[in-house]
């Protein structure tokens, strides 16, 4: 039915599609799912006394602040503090270069609004993050799309695609969302060196850089590239070719909405004034709270847990993987992070293996939301992204059995197994 | 200088100018201000005990919750308060008609996002909400202005302006921010039959229509625009012509940012997806909170009490303005809401007070940052946006006689009165 309003929409409108993501989470909000599907923390582990204690704290000393109006840079105790945690990863940023935004979600959408105009090609790995494709494509993005492989996207043709003159590369080195790969230290030099010589700048999205399982911190790109400009910048990130961002949604909680960018002061000041056309600022109030809660080692500390509880569930999801799925069935082990990549043999579909497996009460995200544009649809529908982080571990061997069992009853229907013995083997 | 990014802006940045009310905002942190420059609320009255007994009962009953991710439409509950308390003024809602918002600021930035094509002319009041002006700007809206007089809108102006065929008008009826002036009963009809007769959508922005201090209220657009359609309309609000907007920044507390959007299910679906690649959601938590907080009739109460306070501050400064503004400074008498709205005479220019203000360390707004497009300069800034909800009464009768004697001397500069002589009065 026509209103007064639909003949009236923008242009951007029409790139509007409705997400399986979106649509997903309703369906995880149902109690008898064992879903893999939301890039979800673990609730359990939510430190609801420290929140208890820093809602008391700011209340009690602070409240006409943490209720009020603010600047839409930030609480600046939080930037300070956001400035301080990266100094540990090298990453010299002074509290001016650090903009606090309504979790990652909103820095996507600032970067977007900041750079992108109608018809901007854009580099972009293959697979890549979802929600950024979404606030991208809102600006009227096209993509140039850079596949990736175990070490994180191939480099061979990275030179082609950055020598095609993008606009920006947006990229997430560590543990990406939805693949679970791992940029190598040896990519990751030789994309900031590519990027400069091309003079393409870069956006880093590092969620997950903390939640490491295993081997070694690798340097962030924009490390990398204040150590190749290091010789003839005497200003430290003025000049910088890379913007990082980040979030408190994975290490402290989501329902916050926190997150940050980090880029040179002239960037920070044209963000910051599109921001407050945007929402003001972020919440005081979540602000001083998150930064109460944090402080004083806290964070450190349950950040720690996380990485100890998180890595046993990845370890159960890959030895249930093993376990219960059909060897025509490949997945990525990531090292950190909170999802990994599983490729269905050819020809099967994972829509439709997600509609029958909504059926046992498990749910995932298909692969082809992962990929912009002009994507084979037969091909990246082959995969599935599959979170770790948020079911427990009984409940993962149990979903990932189920899944299995539905895999293996798809591909006896393309195959040889008779499908009604494979549908009695899930009832059971 | 020049960075990698500098050149890569999108076009859309070029609407960004550093705003009056931003830097502005910035000084009246300073302890020492007598400000009357923001559209803060009375920060002594803010809740915090409630506050702090309801994020005690959300993070001790329900804190995985609302730590976790949730649904971009907002917290159920807090959908269904909104709709409960709008349909107390008449404004029949459901729930799945409201959408909840990171304060009105996000709302008009997503109604522009929704609506606005580069080059769309929209109708506005002159003057209309700076932050309005922001939001659409950077979706580069052109502007049709109708002049306001004490009843609001000239209604005369409005024929034609409707007739030129704007995307749709945007208009504050209850104690417009700045002037403080409410559109008449007889306008409101008006305007709403010509909107429909020309079939231009309205947006209505309602962030203070609960403080009123006199008078009785007023049908919103919204209700007006359910009555003109009634007869030949089964499904209430799938066809309204009315998106209504409104906050719990002057109710409740600005700084958690909440606020609402209603209007027609397919209009909240989009809205909903561009929220989505905006924030993903609104804070659960500040949600969460909120609610507790404002549920069992507390916001009621606050309200009233609200109510009292900010009357007794209006009529202050209305008496303090008689006493010591010359006679040549004219000004609006608002029945409600934050702000009047004060005409200095010819040829004086509200900046140049303002940076005279400021170092007797009082602030206002200048009346230029409140006039779309093409307003006459000189004019224009001859107004000055003056808030009386925020200074205590003695604070809000010192900053207007001080602001008196700074008027005073620029119209002696420009006049007849030594400058010394007037200097000296200042700093006595």
């Amino acid at each position: 039915m026509s209103t007064p309003w639909s003949h009236r929409y923008a242009q951007r409108t029409q790139s509007l599609t409705s997400s399986t993501i979106r649509e997903l989470l309703k369906l995880t909000q149902q109690p008898d799912i064992i879903s893999f599907a939301g890039g979800m923390p673990a609730p359990e582990l939510f430190p609801t006394e420290q929140f208890e204690d820093a809602c008391h704290r700011v209340l009690g000393g602070q409240g006409q602040a943490a209720l009020q109006y603010s600047t839409t840079e930030g609480y600046p105790p939080l930037r300070e503090m956001v400035a301080r945690h990266l100094a540990r990863y090298d990453i010299l940023a002074e509290p001016e270069n650090v903009l606090i935004t309504a979790g990652s979600q909103q820095a996507l959408d600032l970067i977007a609004k900041l750079l992108i105009n109608p018809g901007d090609r854009l580099l972009v790995e293959a697979p890549t993050y979802l929600g950024a494709l979404q606030a991208f494509n809102v600006f009227g993005a096209d993509y140039v799309s850079v596949p990736t492989a175990d070490d994180g996207l191939i480099v061979d043709r990275l030179d082609e695609a950055l020598r095609s003159g993008p606009k920006f590369m947006y990229i997430l080195p560590n543990f990406q969302n939805p693949s679970g790969v791992t940029l190598s230290l040896e990519r990751r030099k030789a994309l900031v060196e590519l990027a400069d010589k091309y003079g393409i700048p870069l956006v880093e999205d590092d969620p997950y850089g903390q939640l490491r399982y295993e081997g070694d911190h690798l340097p962030p790109l924009i490390v990398l590239d204040r150590q190749t400009h290091g010789i003839r910048l005497d200003n430290g990130y003025k000049l910088g070719n890379v913007i990082y961002m980040s979030t408190f949604s994975k290490t402290l909680a989501p329902g916050l909405r926190l997150g940050w960018i980090v880029a040179p002061p002239e960037v920070i000041a044209k963000l910051v004034q599109l921001k407050q056309g945007a929402d003001l600022h972020t919440s005081t109030f979540t602000q001083m709270v998150a930064y109460e809660a944090a402080r004083g080692g806290f964070l450190d500390e349950h950040i720690k847990k996380l990485r100890q509880v998180y890595h046993e569930r990845r370890d159960v999801m890959l030895e249930a993987l093993s376990e219960f799925f059909p060897p025509e069935v490949s997945w990525t082990r990531p090292a950190g992070g909170l999802f990994l990549w599983a490729r269905l043999p050819e020809r099967m579909d994972s829509t439709r293996l997600l509609e029958a497996a909504l059926r046992q009460k498990v749910a995932f995200v298909p692969g082809n939301a992962f990929f912009a544009g002009s994507a084979d649809f037969a091909e990246s529908n082959r995969y599935l992204r599959l979170n770790f982080s948020n079911a427990k571990p009984d409940m993962i061997v149990e979903g990932i059995r189920r899944l299995g069992l539905v895999v293996k009853l798809q591909m006896g229907r393309s195959g040889s197994v008779p499908s009604q013995l494979r549908a009695d083997a899930i009832c059971a």
